[in-house]
């Protein structure tokens, strides 16, 4: 632990050369984050060349296809589909360490591409077109100290959070990420739906939504849970299941919610 | 509205003594923010004398049963449970004017207690406990121009984000409510269980959870969707079930919520 802090102290502030295959939101964002960098990015690689351009250009780089990949960088970053790394990784044999970008794939993946290999996974909802960059903590992987203290230097340079995992407990912070952003999400979308079919204002609950986020920096989400199910208020309850009469989706996941609700914090109780 | 406008104005910067009836989350938050207003708080009324001293004197107000409650306030604030409010309601005849705090309760449950009745409901999750206040909005109602002015007024003294929404409307944004705070906050303390059981790290989580809610200001949610439900991995969506192998009711949701994703964005692209 202590050569590894050395060692990542040592090249903490060394010039990476890095090429860039991908050329989607993540590949797009990775791109942003290195311009703020002591790093130069040298090449954007792409199966779709004119995306490869657009990227490329933007942050005065090469594009290239996937077949004319440079094998002169100091780091490799693969951010494409998780459906497409296995060809990429099977093309790839280059000196320079190279990590993909994937939240619920084996870095062993890469075991051809390089003797130095591993990944940098951004655990974040990134989309390219928005407007700033929110904070991203990066998961570390490699499979030897020089690829882990590599991927670990180029991710202190572009992010204050950066934590070690392995494929397990990057699997697991994946999976974990789906319920408390994209499920999250999707119960978003359809209040946002139902508040404009019914003429409410649904930037009303924003305020909300902020402090029930915020509080988890101070509070075990256990011990903050409010509304009618935990105090089983079953008048409550009937007239919301009432004002969604006519949205039989929201319904169903209103009383699941609420029977669960009901169920976990009687057994913590109990 | 113009005339209502003019009201609110005249009345902004009016004193008003206020009396609170409850001693519950809402209470306490409500005698927190008289304090920093130039209102005067003359009295905390409860069920629960104990409790009514001890709110009353942090706020350097008088105590009272709920058989004491003064009759020279200009405000009556009532929070309280709902299953408590229709006796209250009925035991307190008063010159001021009255409002409850409750989201799902007709204002008209006040008809008998003055002439101006009306409510204050705030559109947040509240804790008395909770070391700094969040923004809270009010959603406001009232019987007639007096009541709604007043309690606009009122509002208007503690909140930057004061909204009148009558009986329906503030029903539909309480349902919603249920759904971006209850709901979400379920999954987080699930998800944080699944965490702590699994040696992971839950707050490598918080910036993703933020920057779910931050967009909301910029982006429909409907547009800001990702994950591997939208983009239909089923290879993932198999990884995250094995992961989740021991953990049946997170499983469960885990498979509605990809389902319902799936259907939900191939509907609105079709």
């Amino acid at each position: 632990m202590e050569q590894t802090k050395l060692q990542f102290l040592m090249h903490y502030f060394a010039v990476m050369n890095v090429v860039i295959i991908g050329t989607g939101n993540v590949a797009a964002v990775i791109s942003t984050m290195i311009k703020a960098t002591q790093h130069k990015l040298l090449q954007v690689a792409g199966r779709n060349i004119l995306k490869a351009e657009a990227l490329a250009s933007s942050a005065g780089a090469e594009a290239s296809s996937l077949d004319s990949v440079r094998t002169d960088a100091d780091l490799y970053i693969i951010a494409v589909a998780d459906t497409a790394l296995p060809e990429i990784a099977q093309k790839l044999h280059v000196a320079g360490v190279v990590a993909h970008t994937a939240g619920a794939v084996t870095k062993d993946i890469l075991a051809n591409a390089s003797a130095e290999y591993g990944v940098l996974y951004p655990l974040q909802s990134l989309k390219a077109n928005l407007n700033d960059l929110p904070p991203v903590p990066f998961l570390i992987d490699g499979n030897n100290n020089k690829a882990i203290t590599k991927i670990t230097a180029f991710a202190g340079s572009v992010s204050h959070q950066v934590a070690i995992a392995d494929d397990g407990k990057r699997l697991k912070l994946h999976t974990a990420a789906v319920f408390v952003n994209n499920f999250t999400n999707y119960l978003f979308a359809v209040t946002s739906d139902f508040c404009k079919k019914e003429g409410v204002d649904f930037s009303l609950l924003f305020p909300l939504m902020e402090e029930t986020v915020r509080r988890l920096r101070t509070h075990d989400p256990a011990d903050v849970q409010t509304g009618p199910a935990i105090r089983n208020d079953l008048l409550t309850i009937s007239r919301h299941l009432q004002v969604l009469a006519n949205y039989p989706l929201m319904s169903e996941l209103y009383s699941l919610f609420t029977e669960r609700i009901r169920g976990y914090w009687d057994r913590s109780k109990g």
